[in-house]
């Protein structure tokens, strides 16, 4: 932590704006990386990630396919391989994030920050596209809108074996139904990053209390009911799968900490619908 | 076959074009269709289905995820389970496709009407989307081609498991490329279908002697040296599968036979891009 650039959040994200996925998943595999996780590589695609015994991978390929919004696998690599080498060639998954989630039997044990400890050769990664990966295209489309919060929904994902349960989403409150519409059309192009939504308009209708989040941006103005004309619109996110898989249970799980996803080499525009 | 109005592909044609995927799927368990087995239930997904063991089907789903255009799964059923629920509810995959390739070990060893003997409670179902089904959709654009045959390439596909082999496509020729990049803006949208071709222009460069397809329709006129000013595009395609499939040598291999095809209860147009 020597190096001041890394020191400050605010001179971080100047700075990791415009760096190569591969330079900074070295950073974080050097530890050299604290704090603020967003923001990095603009146009890379952000992922989340998921690893699990090769015992259930087959039933958690299932849940993807059958819930495509929130875990769409950008690249799945064979049992005991950290190397995504489709979406980041080079790339350590026990390393490169920085940062893990290690549950056992659905109990978080460890928050490491490599995993080279708990690795075994029957594990298989699932990398999945994140939704903060167009976050800035909205911004460029200039869409006015603020980012509300997560909330679980009343909406089952499909079951596949030991996975199941309710869908977490993203909530973005437009205060113009055209920009609203512009936003589903934008997203709509990003089926690897959680792609369209899953909801607009009415909260209540997916068992959502708009005023509670499960995680909020703090002093968020829009934790107020919602006013006449806004357009509160619902991304399908990749908690869920953090939801689904802890419930599962599984000997092993270790999934990203929230923010400190695999930097890939695909950009955006690269599987971007026409 | 005592039911006149099934004898001829001709009649038939007209009458199963029509046709609800349901009722197509009940005529075909009780063997009513014989010959002519396109042109069913106008605007449906026609599926590819492929049947293997659970041993290996986290291997084949890999394989599905490495290489969407020639196989991207609308549904995978849980082993044992025959019925495609989220794709032809009702649906019996043992008997609905009416024609099968029964393999062991990479032989060809049944042509069965159905595959109940067959049936292990550790099979699993790959249901894939077919080019075919997006076939009306060119002629009601206008546009004029000509369907050429299919052709093994020297385009790889990236392998999974013990699945791997040479990608095969089938080419269609335009005389106007106006028309040609209309059919690709076009088959872009159907993604569980085969989606945007793998190639155009120059045959030669994935290895294919226009003049000598592995299917061709008799009495083709475009097979002979394309004309100056023809674009000929390349779609992934079905065979692919079998040929991967059928490689890997599995103790037990499942395939609908070409053109018997799973007619599903999924419209084009519920599931096309924008």
């Amino acid at each position: 932590m020597s190096n001041p650039i890394y020191e400050s959040a605010y001179t971080k994200a100047g700075l990791i704006e415009s760096m190569s996925p591969r330079e900074y998943r070295l950073l974080r595999r050097q530890h050299k990386l604290i704090g603020e996780t967003l923001g990095n590589c603009r146009g890379y695609i952000s992922a989340n990630v998921a690893i699990i015994p090769k015992e259930v991978a087959l039933e958690f390929f299932l849940f993807c396919q059958r819930n495509p919004k929130p875990c769409t696998p950008m690249d799945v690599t064979d049992p005991g391989n950290p190397e995504p080498i489709r979406v980041a060639p080079g790339a350590d998954l026990r390393t490169d994030l920085g940062r893990y989630y290690v549950y056992k039997y659905g109990e978080l044990i460890d928050e490491p920050t490599d995993i080279t400890d708990y690795w075994r050769d029957d594990l298989v990664s699932f990398v999945m596209g994140a939704s903060p990966s167009w976050h800035y295209v909205l911004s460029d489309a200039k869409l006015q809108y603020t980012f509300v919060g997560a909330y679980v929904t009343n909406i089952q994902t499909i079951p596949a074996g030991p996975f199941k349960g309710p869908m977490v989403v993203g909530c973005r409150v437009f205060n113009d139904a055209l920009d609203a519409i512009r936003a589903i059309q934008i997203t709509s192009r990003y089926v690897l990053c959680n792609g369209a939504p899953v909801h607009i308009g009415d909260p209540s209708i997916i068992g959502i209390d708009i005023s509670k989040p499960v995680v909020c941006l703090e002093g968020n103005p829009h934790l107020r009911p919602l006013q006449p004309g806004q357009v509160p619109v619902f991304w399908a996110v990749g908690p869920t799968v953090q939801t689904v898989a802890v419930a599962a249970k599984l000997d092993l799980l270790v999934m990203h900490v929230p923010g400190w996803n695999l930097a890939t080499d695909i950009h955006l525009e690269q599987v971007a619908l026409f």
